[in-house]
């Protein structure tokens, strides 16, 4: 397999042989350690030492259940700090099949206003991949949803998409790296942390990989991938949330809206209630029961990307009864709804429509909107208003510039001091005044606040993998380290996060994830390696962010949730700080 | 004397005798420990947990000359470390000569839309000084030129101001405390760091101090107060900067633009070049000169404040031959003049004036426009671009919006890699690539980019105090972290910076100052407890910001400087790390 390492100064690249440090490394592991080892922490993000790197997991493009995840990683616009961000997207194992471990994009042309993409294929003469850079500018300055039919249309059916969007082009702190979903629509995100202005900042609008022909990923014990294989997928097939026609598959992800705000955890009109009137309006059942009613039948989710066994995302119907937009997740339908005290599916699937149309992150982009109806820009509520936004962060207007740099930037460009964001990146769908363990992982991951980097919420709120009160924060420190070692872990073999509501409850379906990465790698990782190597990482990503001046006093709650109680449990965030300090000093 | 604590809250305050540990401390020094004992480190700026301090010198109020300067300080919405920044003005005496040693304005009122002012006055029947609370909201939204003369007319002559501008009721991020000049003009401001928005985050439109009647300021031995006093006027007097007539008092701070163009150390065009082709065209001596033409007469400078020997202040008359603005200073016509490649005093004066008149900054305003044309919202050059920006921070628009959030954010909301600024605050008028030492002052100072933090262009380009080369990064940590020291002594006596110029040539002039002091409080200082006294004062602010997560990773340069060579040098900023370091590693 090979490193590909890609000079935008001069459009050239090198295949590299996979060091023997970097073997046993893919997803989140690998970006981390190449960002963490090579990118000076203090540079500019957006200037020529940054570096972006695309890495898909280690059973990423085996038949591995549920793993088509691609970790894209680089020093982050918005916080500052590292940054991994990951999606599920046929784009993964396409690059995995190419025999590609990690895509190295480095440099920046002197012309900033040219843009480019890479033609990426198998060449089966050389017996390797091959890259070609392509002129890209007629795909700037546009919507996804036009650009990627063009390159569909120029590169084939089989191709597979990365991309930037205009909010990349422009530089925004809310850029994503986009991807095609199965219905080679730009809907699939790494969005968290502006690594789409990174992309644009080299000159590089996309990435076209097509992986015909391409040698596959090597399994170095077969017998034991199908085991490990087989008792995972078993796993997925029988865990309530994950299993086909289960929580996930039937209601997606906003299954979570009605459960959190029952347990007075769902962040309502920026972070001022954990309780919104209207969540059931805007909920996983609502949706379901909406395209039943447009449709005239019940319509299940489908994938993101192949091999899933899950099956979460949903498609939202307009009232024509024509697809409006894929996917209304629980994140995008709270940060866009609730949290706006919007409660209208067809206004929350607009936003999301026009966020992907841009190439924003639908959770910053609905906290942005949050803290800028604290400041009266609109009212809150005003689901008009909140488009036209939308469409003035498409257009980069001085209005949409200001929302586009991030909740953090629009805070300080309003004078607003309750704005929930930590290390300079906003926080997603739960209220850590109401959910302890949430927020220690908020304060303190590596990223910035991210709900993905240490999901307390199964026990706290889900009774998935035990049961803690979500209100105390007693046990939380240790919890939340826990959970960010073990997803460091996950976030590197290429599987999809969810997975983890099936290997909390059962044993072997844990086992089953570790058995396929051994088999792929040659390795001979326990369970409780798990945790050992998702620490090594944590440890490399929390080093960057040191070297990066972001240290221990970053690690702490915005301070308005620590004075102002939340409605309904009256509480605040009272977490010490000597447990969050414990999180990362106990590592 | 008392220390006043004003609560917003309720709109209450009290007076407290002044504790045994504050009796030696005096502007910075007060202001900067009163901060640091008592503002919580990761407080919100704009929050009721930040404070707002003022703190008249230990000698102003006195007859010591130069010395009627008044230090603000809290946590900076700019920076978001400790900040103190001074101005001259009648305010200043006004506030001393009433017993009072500080002002510590705290809370905050729960009706964040309306304004109060605070009318301080004597209360002779009670002999103590007395504040009463009145409405403000009519002097809110409007320029400051307005407002001046309604509080004049309302509370007289004999009243001095302090105020916010509109730029502080946004919460901008640049927003100055505006004190009145001797004409009773909006023109001194305590600028840097956005403390006028922790005013209006108070709901504190303005101070109105008048003294009469009010005890005055207590010298503890007047024979040695008079010799002091004469030695350090002696100096000012003779010395070819500061006296009558000599280089300030003739052409004002401005006389440095030709200078530092020669020397290539003129930041040009938001810092691409050291030196601006429109340089005489905006000096010192083309104030004197245009001045002359367009009134017939030789027009020398007047002081900003009562007692002061240098007067350097000048006043610009436009071409009807009537006052257009006072004052055209160095650091303004350099920042919204060569900084922007504008090269037209009537334009600079314009821009300056609408700075005054809407609570700005000018430095910050005008590394905030130069980095806005980079990106291209305007071009370099165009005044009239230029006059209408100014125009949209006053008028609050979302242009206005992300450029009063200062020069940091602009570059954020942009997308700008070259971004003069350092712990969030912008340069001054020095280019650190041609002048080393005042680099390590901009990139270890607690209060971010500041030259007046550690004034090394003395040695560096003035010869005064000794002679160094400016381009050679040798001794120059040494040569910042000494002048740092004294500086903060300077700035707690309640003398004006600019006493250094003779003080550092003419030794019985710096005993002079010591003298004042000693005479003042009673104390003992000798010569080398200048540095100690000063050093004391830095370490409480180092550790206020460390607090604040910001350490030495934050004492760095931007990238930029450190890549891009400068012409006419072609030099980088090529000072060590641990030279950076050794700093405040050797305080």
């Amino acid at each position: 397999m090979w490193i590909v390492r890609v000079d935008m100064s001069d459009r050239s690249y090198r295949l590299q042989d996979v060091s023997a440090a970097y073997k046993l490394l893919g997803g989140r592991g690998l970006t981390s350690t190449i960002v963490s080892e090579e990118v000076p922490p203090l540079c500019h993000p957006l200037g020529p030492n940054n570096k972006l790197v695309f890495a898909p997991g280690i059973v990423t493009g085996t038949s591995a259940a549920t793993s088509a995840r691609i970790s894209v990683g680089g020093k982050s616009p918005l916080t500052g700090g590292i940054k991994e961000a990951n999606a599920g997207s046929s784009w993964a194992p396409a690059v995995a099949n190419l025999g590609i471990k990690a895509i190295v994009v480095e440099g920046q042309p002197k012309d900033k206003d040219k843009y480019w993409l890479i033609h990426l294929t198998w060449d089966a003469q050389a017996g390797k991949p091959k890259l070609e850079f392509l002129p890209a500018d007629e795909y700037t300055g546009k919507d996804l949803y036009e650009v990627f039919p063009k390159l569909y249309a120029r590169f084939g059916v089989k191709a597979n998409i990365a991309a930037c969007g205009v909010a990349g082009e422009y530089g925004y702190g809310n850029s994503g790296v986009c991807f095609n979903d199965m219905h080679q629509a730009p809907t699939r995100y790494s969005g968290r942390g502006g690594l789409g202005s990174v992309m644009a900042s080299k000159g590089l609008k996309a990435i076209v990989a097509d992986a015909t022909g391409g040698p596959g990923v090597t399994i170095v014990d077969k017998a034991l991938f199908d085991q490990g294989r087989k008792k995972l997928a078993d796993a997925l097939r029988s865990h309530a949330i994950t299993k086909p026609k289960g929580g996930l598959n039937s209601y997606g992800t906003a299954i979570l809206i009605n459960i959190l705000n029952e347990a007075g955890g769902l962040p309502t009109r920026n972070f001022s209630s954990g309780r919104f009137e209207g969540a059931a309006k805007i909920a996983g059942e609502a949706i379901f029961e909406g395209n039943k009613q447009r449709l005239g039948k019940e319509l299940y989710n489908h994938a993101c990307s192949p091999g899933c066994i899950i099956q979460c995302s949903n498609t939202w119907y307009g009232k024509d009864g024509k697809e409006q937009v894929s996917c209304q997740e629980y994140e995008s339908v709270w940060s866009l709804g609730a949290n706006c005290g919007i409660d209208d599916l067809d206004v929350t699937g607009e936003l999301i429509r026009l966020c992907n149309a841009y190439g924003l992150d639908t959770i910053e982009a609905g906290t942005t909107l949050g803290v800028a109806m604290a400041a009266g820009v609109i009212p809150f509520g005003d689901g008009k208003g909140a488009i036209k936004l939308l469409h003035e962060m498409g257009k980069g207007t001085p209005q949409g510039r200001i929302l586009g740099a991030g909740t953090a930037t629009t805070g300080r460009v309003y004078g607003v001091t309750n704005v929930p964001v930590v290390k300079g990146q906003s926080m997603p769908a739960y209220e850590p005044r109401a959910v302890k363990g949430i927020g220690i992982t908020y304060a303190t991951s590596t990223m910035g606040a991210d709900h993905t980097a240490g999901y307390t919420i199964c026990p706290e709120i889900l009774s998935v993998g035990g049961k803690a009160d979500p209100l105390s924060p007693e046990g939380k420190a240790a919890l939340s380290r826990a959970f960010q070692a073990t997803t460091a872990f996950i976030d590197s073999t290429g599987h999809c996060l969810f997975i983890a509501f099936a290997i909390l409850d059962i044993p072997s379906g844990f086992e089953g994830m570790v058995e396929e990465a051994n088999a792929v790698l040659g390795a001979n990782w326990t369970g409780d390696d798990v945790v050992k190597v998702g620490s090594a990482i944590l440890k490399k990503e929390r080093a960057f962010n040191e070297a990066a001046g972001i240290g221990k006093e970053a690690d702490r709650m915005p301070e308005f949730m620590k004075l102002e109680p939340l409605p309904p449990h009256n509480q605040v965030f009272d977490v010490p700080d000597a447990a969050l300090d414990s999180v990362y000093g106990e590592l």
